[in-house]
This record gives C-alpha cells, structure tokens and sequence, in this order.
C-alpha cells in the first residue's frame, strides 16, 4: 500500500500565524511527548513512524512548502508536487497518474491518501491498516475511514452506512456505504447520527488502476507528463465530490478514536498544551484564553474571557473563540506579504516596510541562516540590498569575489550584482532592500550548492 | 498672573502607548475640532491659546520631555525644569523659587499651578481666571478649583466647602473651604457629595510670598540656586498633603462643566473620537471595543466586548476597560527600553533587538530626521553602528570628513569616531547598533548645532 500525505489547507484559518508561505499544517503550536514543540505534518510524521502503516509514504504538496517540508521532515521525504493547489481530486490524479507512468505502479496497488492535518490517537493507523484487506474482502472500490460522532456537527460531511451495522460482513470491521450527506442541518444532523452515520475525515484508499479508469472515462490521460500540463484545466473540485460520493461500491472502516479538525483556533486552542505560548506574557483575571505570541513584545492581558490573542509578523488577532471561524472571512482583504518565512536555509522576518508614494520601496529584514546552509548565488534586478553581519561567521561571495564576513561587516549589493552567503557558524543578517519590486520572484538564481557556487567561480 | 501647567504624570497607566519617555500627556490620541490627532498637552494648549488666562503660561516639565514639548508645541514655551519627577510638592517649591530668585516676580503675584493633563470644557479657563480675583476678595492664602461630582468615586479627593453654599460671600463664586477628604469610601463619598464637597481636581492659586514663606517656615532656601542642589532632598509628596491639607484660608471655585481624569484606558477611551485609531483595524461583531493600534500590522477583531486593545513599539494590551487601572501593576515587571520615542530631531523606533547571551547585544531602529534637523555631533564608547540611508538626502560628518548621502549610501561608524548627520530633506536611516552597552547613555556629545558641527571641524 502506498500512503500519500495531502497537504493543502489555507493560509488564512489560523491567520496571523499562517499565512501564503507557511499553512497552518506548518505551525509549531503543538507540543509532542518531550514537550517540545510541533507542527501538525511534525505530529502525523513522528506518529507514523511510530505506527507505520507503510514502506512507502508520500506527500503531495505545493512546491512553495517543499523547502518547509524538507526543514520540518529532513531529506528523506518522498514529495510529489502539484504545480498549484486547486483541490483533492486534481491532486490525486495527478499523483495517481505519477505512481503509474513514472513509478511504473501495478494497477493492482492499493492507494491510500489523507489529510496531513489531523489531530488523532494512535489507533487511528490501526484503522488505516485495515483498508487495504477491507477493500480487497469487500471487492468495493472504495474504502473510508469514518470518525464516530461526538456531537451533531453541521459542517462536516457524512458517510451513511447500510442499516444492520456491520452490513452483513459479519467479522469484518467494514460497513457498505449507501449515501453521502454534507453539511446537514442540526436536525438533519441528529437523524444522520442515529443512523450510525461517521464523519468523512477524508481518508480514501482505492486500487490505482481504479482512479486511472476514472481519469480516462474524463478523458483525461493518465500519462504523467501528458497530465501535468493539462493540470490548470483538471476541475477544482474535492475528491468526495467528483469521485466518491458518484462510486456504486464504497465501503467504510468506522473509527471511534480521537479526532480532530484542528481547522480554527477555538478547536486549535483546546489541544495546544499549554495555555499560552510565546514570550513575556503578563496575564491576570483571565478564563480560557489563550495567546499565542510569535512577536518580541510582551502581550498582556487583562480580565479576558473565552477569547484567543494571537499575534506574528502579519497581524494581531483578538478574537472571541467561539467566533475564530470567522477570521478566514474577514481577513481576505488583508493584503500583504508574508512578515515572516521558514526556508532551506534558515528563516527570516521582515522588519520594516517603508514606501514613499512613488513606487519605490525599503524593507529591512532580519535573516538567520543555519550553520553550514547557504543562500543560493543570485542576483536581482530591480532592487539593490545591503547586508549588516550582526552574529556568526560567514563565507560572502559578490561578484565572485569571495571573503569571510563577521559581525560589523557590511556588503553593498547594488542590482545586478552576483552575491550569495553561507553560514559558518549560526549566522544573522539585517538585510536593507530597496527598490521597486521587493517581492520573492525578483530573484535570478544562477547556482544553489555552495560547491558549484565555489567551484564556478574559483576554479582552484 | 503667572499659570503654572505641571508635566509629571505615569508612563505606565496608559501602557503600552505611554512609557518612560513618552507619557501619557504626550500621546496623539485624542482629536481636535479639527479632526487631527493632538496629544493632552497640545489639547491644552490649544484651549489655552483659545481662552488665555494669562500672558505668562510656563510648563514644570522633566529636562527629558523638554525635546517632546518644544516638538509638540514649538519653541516659544516657556519650561522649568525639574531635575527628576518627585511629586507636585517638590515642583511647585522649585518653580516658586526660580520666580523669585531667577525671575524676581513680586512676592504679591499670583501664581496659578494646574496640571497638563484635565480633559475639560473651555469654561473651566474662566473659573481659573476668577481664581486671582477670589484671592484678593477673599484674602485667602490658596483658591482651588472644585469640579462638581457627577458620581460618589472613591477614588478622587474631596474639597469639603463651608455649610450655606457660597459661604456668606454674597455675589462671589467662591466658598471658604473646610476640610478635605482623601479617597473616601462610597457611602462617605455619597454623604460629601450631600454636603456641596467638590472633587479636587490640582488646581492652586496662591501670592508668590505665601509659598516663599512655606519654604522657609519648613528650613528651604527660597533661592532658586540654592534650592536646586536640594531638590532630591525635598520631600517626595504631594503640594495637596504638604501645604493645602494645612494652610488656613483657603477658597475654592466649583466649576460645573465637562471634566474627566483620562487616566486609564477606560476613561479614555470615552473621550477618543473615532471608535478605533491606526492603521488596517478590521473589527467583527465588537461593541464597545476600542482598538489603539501604532504598529505597522494589521489588528484584526472578533466578537469582542468592552474590550481595549492597544498596540505599540513597547508592547500589546488586550484588556477589560473596567479593568483597564490594572495595567500599571500588571506591567511593572516589563522592564526594557522604550522602543518608540519622539526627538528634538524626529523620532526613532526600535525594530529587532538580539541578544548572544554573552553581554553583546544588536539593535536595529528605524530613524526619521525631519528635513533641516540635525543630530549632535557624538560618539560612543562601547557600539560601533552601520546607518544604511534608504530616503532623503543628508550631510553626514564622520570623523571630521563631510560628505553628501543618499539612498542606498551607507556610512560604517566604529566605536569612538564622531558623527552627526543632518536631514537636508526629510531622511529616513536604518541604523544597526552592535556592542555590549546599547543604551541611551552611551553618547558622548561634542556639539549640537549644525554651525558649530560644521565650523568646528571644517573651518573655511
């Protein structure tokens, strides 16, 4: 079997803290066993490893986050990216379609794919193991996980299953499926649950060759290299949608176990283990609520109740929990560049913006690059950058010109100029960058390893 | 007559906006008829300018608000300083003595002291100019002016007048008073409010001679230059406990209009124009939630009631206005620097501070030099500092070399050279401090003016 890692999600559900570069599966606000912190990829990963399902794990993901996965991951993570995120069913068939033209995949192979983000107990890969022994008794083309209800939630979706429980299978852990309902009423809600109704959690496990005929009665190819291409033009439309709720045989593993959709921070905040986290917070009177400060500044509260503060480079957010849902909604028009970014390298954050009315633009940023990473050979062209070495040493090439850097050196990067640095030691830089188009892709990469940057530049 | 207007005040109760050395008289929070941001001050000085009470307005201010009071209200106030921030005992010995010995002010004037800070109606400046008068008529060694109670609080003074209203003094607005009541309990407060007890709101009037002779009467030199070396001696107490409590013959005029103490955030949020000040506010389903924001992020606000929320440099606050007078003992463990203050030059503000944990330390601040202003020619001892011009043009002295700067320039200063720099039109620098002693005090000031920077060190 193989599993593959969904990792979507928006940007703007845990908003100040996630944002475009890093989505919400990306935030260190969980802490694991040791109490250190973790992200919920962190979490899924360190608990599969603990509870393998299988040899071969995949995420799929956006390109942007590959550097994120690779830093919170390591190297070894087996990526598979989409060229945009659009939704789960362009993104399996994409990804079906690279296990069967690139991998060379047996059509027979069961495929598994799930949500990268949930916040579940371990028995949950128990569960997943099963699917592929329920898909091959029940002779379904699909097989579900299906979560236990423990209210009647009207936003999420769920799997009916066939009247008398076990559906005949008598033995088997599955049930046969006879209906979808998505987002009922409250009431609707109640009746669904009495029917031994389970959420849909998004886990779906099918045999490859199956999703490579449904690709083809869309008259889409299921070539990889014929498919990328036309990816722009795949719906973007959710799996469940477009595939599982039009499936005739379709079975589903019921799980009774912790589950949760970390999805807002009301239901973030009920597992985060601590009540705060951040520096320098000073509260009093205060009854569940919970700050999650990311800034250097103290954040004090005084006689909260049932409120989340969160604050980070993009934004503060002071929000009744029971209304956190609605920050999505009301920050669509918060139109900014990420104030802070995890990369290959290191991170940085942005510390000032200065416009002045007439398109030209200063921005000051505070990089830290880890010992040994280095910033890839590049220059650019509509900005010029100043670098201030404030801590570690460095190893600085501009204009293939290569010199060792410590703290009070100062390098002056007009545009146009060739420049890149790696870290020694633990390196930190306050970078001024001024000009008329500060944004990411007004980089020309010439070189990424620090050898070949050496190399093509001091040949001895 | 001459009006007294004292400076003193917190920097703590209006946190995070005020701080040491931007108090809460100095923040441009509240709007003029005009609709523009003035602080308390301007506030004060406007309605002054507006209804003049006397020709010789003066301000008791500390020598570190002097650049802030020239800044907000030009250089045409007249300051006495105080050495340091004691109390209005204190103030008001050292300003008696420079009228006399310094100013030699006749022992029969009248001086009137009031503080900087009252949020009233323009009638209040009438009731002061009837102050003097009252003196005369009364020949009373202090007039007061009580505020009329608009609700028993306990947590102001009382003035407690002479039964049958105005005293006997028919046709006077002023009464004889009898006593006084410090912080009186609710049902105390209720029963002052029966007998005609005014609010003492800390304005005195009194001849220049009567003061002179308190001074003596308790061992002070009522000479200016003599007093000065003692100041820290004098006792740090209040002139309401120290002189009015005990004198003899005192009068007070009630004034019945508009008067609030904005001394807390829930006062003053009552009194703030808009319902939300600064930049990018996206509120959602709040009532009664005030939102100060200075920092260059977006606050986003959901579901909150009676809520205050105020961002700054210095730090966040989210609090319950009720109990908005919690702030300055909640946050009296915040101890760091001010991160935003106003100079005679323009203002600065702190964007990344990093420590290495062995005592050296990297500031990063964002200076604005207005077009024309110059900063002292100075070195220090223990940070070398890298400026990195991003707008405007200056001049820049640099161990004695004088150049011409621009954006992108960028000017390398090594602990112990001398520098200044002037703004020839406004000047934006980002400037990186790094060294083991990043206070204010590390400067060591060779000259001020612009003239003497130049001719000093450039003779020709």
């Amino acid at each position: 079997m193989k599993l593959v890692l969904l990792s979507g999600g928006s940007g703007k559900r845990l908003w100040p803290l996630s944002n475009e570069a890093r989505s919400k599966q990306f935030l260190r606000i969980l802490h694991n066993p040791d109490g250190k912190r973790e992200s919920m990829i962190q979490r899924i990963w360190r608990q599969l490893n603990a509870n393998p399902v299988s040899d071969e794990v995949y995420i799929s993901a956006s390109p942007k986050h590959a550097e994120l996965i690779q830093k919170q991951l390591g190297n070894k993570v087996c990526l598979i990216t989409e060229p945009e995120a659009r939704d789960t069913f362009p993104a399996i068939a994409l990804l079906s379609a690279y296990f069967h033209s690139e991998l060379a995949v047996d059509p027979g192979e069961v495929v598994t794919v799930m949500p990268v983000d949930p916040y579940v107990g371990d028995s949950f890969f128990t569960v997943i193991k099963q699917l592929e022994q329920a898909l091959t008794l029940s002779q379904a083309d699909l097989a579900l996980v299906g979560v236990a209800p423990t209210y009647p939630s009207t936003k999420y979706g769920y799997i009916i299953p066939a009247a008398g429980g076990a559906g005949g299978n008598a033995g088997q852990p599955f049930q046969k499926v006879i209906g979808f309902k998505e987002k009922p009423s409250e009431r609707e809600a109640r009746e669904l649950i009495a029917r031994q109704a389970l959420w849909n959690c998004g886990v779906f496990s099918f045999r490859l060759g199956y999703m490579l005929e449904e690709l083809e009665k869309r008259g889409w190819p299921s070539d990889y290299l014929r498919l990328l291409p036309l990816y722009r033009e795949l719906p973007s439309i959710s799996f469940d949608y477009e595939v599982v709720e039009k499936a005739e045989r379709v079975v589903v593993i019921p799980y009774d176990g912790e589950w949760k959709d970390l999805g807002t921070w009301n239901t973030l905040t009920e597992e985060m283990g601590a009540r705060e986290t951040g520096d320098r917070i000073l509260a009093e009177k205060c009854a569940n609520t919970h700050i999650i400060n990311e800034l250097d500044l103290p954040v004090v509260a005084i006689g909260l109740s049932d409120l989340v503060v969160a604050a980070s480079p993009d934004g503060i957010l002071v929000s009744r929990k029971s209304l956190s849902h609605l920050v999505k909604q009301v920050t669509k028009d918060v139109r900014q560049r990420p104030m802070f970014e995890e990369r290959r390298w290191g991170s940085y954050r942005v510390l000032h913006r200065q416009e002045d009315g007439e398109n030209r633009e200063v921005l000051t940023k505070a990089l830290h690059l880890q010992a040994g990473k280095n910033i890839s050979y590049q220059y650019h062209r509509n900005r010029s950058e100043v670098w201030v070495i404030t801590a570690g040493e460095g190893e600085l090439v501009l204009n293939d010109q290569i010199r060792r850097v410590r703290p009070g050196d100062v390098a002056k990067i007009p545009a146009g100029a060739k420049h890149a640095i790696k870290a020694i030691t633990d390196l930190d830089i306050i970078e001024v960058q001024m000009g008329s188009n500060l944004e990411e892709k007004d980089i020309v990469r010439l070189a990424e390893s620090w050898e070949e940057i050496r190399g093509a530049e001091n040949p001895g």
